[in-house]
């Protein structure tokens, strides 16, 4: 078996002790005679292990206790349609700040459900930045306000939480939750699909503010209402058993490494890294300003187009895959996320900085 | 390793050597380097599966190639509310078939988007029957007809595929799609969460006729419309690439198996052995009709309800899982799905056959 440098943008690479835990256990789960995936979701084995993820997660994000924490499906692209059924109705008006191509589906899928303004964006500025906060135009009336901390394709990244007053702050932290400290108290909601820092897809993490739960309409369908996930404790109806599990390998994981400050500083180096070799080369090239650039997902540019299959090739045959850029924007694009070691990054920025000097 | 007798109603028991290949390759999946679920869903090695366990399916159920296939998430559960969205408005009526629990959570999850008649029902006979089709008043107005073929709860089965005319049929195959031959072209639509007979939860299977999708409104979100899903090849956003993996191998194994044929008849044999001795006890009971009931979910009950705690004890220390009944019902059950051999059916009726013997 040879594990490759996997910079994939998500589904990403995931701890390999976490894979090597699954692996070993997959056939007969802690004792039960069966794969955890065999299980019923109500049975004593699987709600252990909901209650005991559930507080693993509570501990490393610091959850206050007026938040309830969910574990659903659908992708956040299902939760863009979900947070204004939730919490608005369709004459009422919600702020959205787009620094990002994530940012326009979010309001693309909610357009059916609310008055989903455009209160700040840079799309004037290809996302390469954030808008400046005092630019920014909030409608005090807004239900809430939503962004994207993190933007996957264009690798744009808020590094302090915005200010928005009274409004409730939603937060689709996709691609950075877990990635640094976080102060949760900050927003009414964060979610998260889990394909990048919590596990495989098909799961989607949602923490959200016991007051929002209340606005939750009964003209929804119950399967939409996150007040009924909350009451149900996300067994309303089979949530995705097997992905739950390998999210709470992958906590436990994060909790032996040493939590979020520590996870959050070797990203900042991995990061720092990578950005230095691309800046300090003269033949890569990263759009972003430096202050709004990700730590999570940095795109990069070859100086020729016609170069990037040869570096795709050469990259793949080193062992480095999943670097080929978003189809929106093209180029490449190297994703840090928490289960890429600092190992992998360096193998990187050698196999860069060789291929640099053979066509520079 | 011990692995159980596993006769959990769902999630389920999965063929053993589906698991000891997803066991085999779980950190290097294709010679990738990666885990399947560690790879984009865009990418060439993942696309590659998609498409063929598209085909694999098609070609154990001989879908016509007027359907489309679609893996989505969200449990059937969602799919009951996704329904209505996608092919009615809430001032239409379309009509549904109740014959237990699972009925009736479809037309509760539909009502906020159709006027849902419950043209048949079986409910005054406590779900042990399948209403007698000349009884059931069908509204010639209906956008469709829903109806469950199998009643995971209650142990009922419709044997033969109603006829309904021209309105189109809708069927939640959750619990018995694969089961046995089926004619994918009475139905407009048939859908299955994956937790039973085609892998893990998470993953959700939809057969559509083309026709159908036409009616997929603008006006609901996009991540909502079965159209777009289609239009997408299931792409449209991230799917549980990890779950379509598992149900790619249980096709293939399916099919190295004899296919639909050869499983119905195996699944036909293990429902007769079970019935056959809970009939012959003189100690345990199936209240369900003889001509209704499931190949697939064997609900039954002890003479006495003090003796359920030291049988299901017992059983368990036998190496018998999953037995217990689901709270609605009480007493036993028994699910008998694909991965579910006859093997571990002799292994549960010797059990009980001992049981009653020591308690009778």
């Amino acid at each position: 078996m040879t594990r490759a440098c996997n910079f994939s943008a998500g589904p990403a690479a995931l701890p390999e002790e976490v894979l090597v835990q699954a692996q070993s256990e997959l056939l007969d789960w802690g004792h039960t005679g069966a794969s955890v995936m065999e299980l019923s979701h109500r049975g004593r084995d699987f709600m252990a292990l909901a209650a005991e993820s559930e507080q693993d997660l509570r501990d490393l994000m610091g959850i206050p206790d007026h938040y309830r924490v969910l574990f659903l499906q659908g992708g956040a692209t299902q939760h863009f349609a979900q947070i204004p059924m939730n919490f608005a109705a369709p004459d009422q008006v919600a702020d959205y700040i787009v620094t990002g191509a994530w940012g326009e589906k979010a309001v693309r899928e909610a357009m059916p459900y609310v008055q989903a303004r455009i209160a700040a964006t840079s799309v004037d500025k290809h996302f390469t930045r954030i808008p400046p906060r005092d630019a920014w135009s909030l409608d005090p009336r807004a239900r809430y306000v939503h962004y994207t901390p993190n933007e996957t394709i264009h690798g744009v990244e808020f590094q302090e939480v915005p200010e928005v007053g009274d409004v409730p702050l939603i937060a689709d932290m996709s691609s950075d939750i877990l990635s640094r400290p976080l102060d949760v108290s900050k927003f009414g909601m964060i979610y998260a699909g889990a394909q990048k820092n919590i596990g495989a897809s098909g799961l989607v993490v949602v923490i959200v503010r016991d007051d929002l739960l209340e606005r939750c309409p009964d003209s929804i369908a119950r399967i939409f209402s996150y007040a009924e996930h909350a009451a149900g404790h996300s067994l309303f109806n089979t949530p995705n058993t097997f992905g739950w599990y390998l999210a709470s390998l992958v906590f436990k994981w994060l909790k032996r490494e040493g939590g979020l400050a520590v996870i959050g500083e070797r990203n900042r180096a991995k990061a720092n890294r990578l950005y230095g070799v691309i800046d300090g080369s003269g033949f890569y090239s990263n759009p972003v300003e430096p202050s709004a650039r990700s730590w999570m997902n940095v795109p990069f540019f070859l100086p020729r187009v016609e170069l990037e299959a040869p570096f795709l090739a050469e990259a793949g045959a080193a062992g480095l895959i999943g670097l080929k850029g978003h189809r929106a924007l093209g180029g490449m694009r190297a994703s840090l996320y928490n289960a890429v070691t600092m190992e992998s990054v360096e193998t990187l920025v050698d196999f860069m900085t060789d291929f640099a000097r053979r066509h520079g």
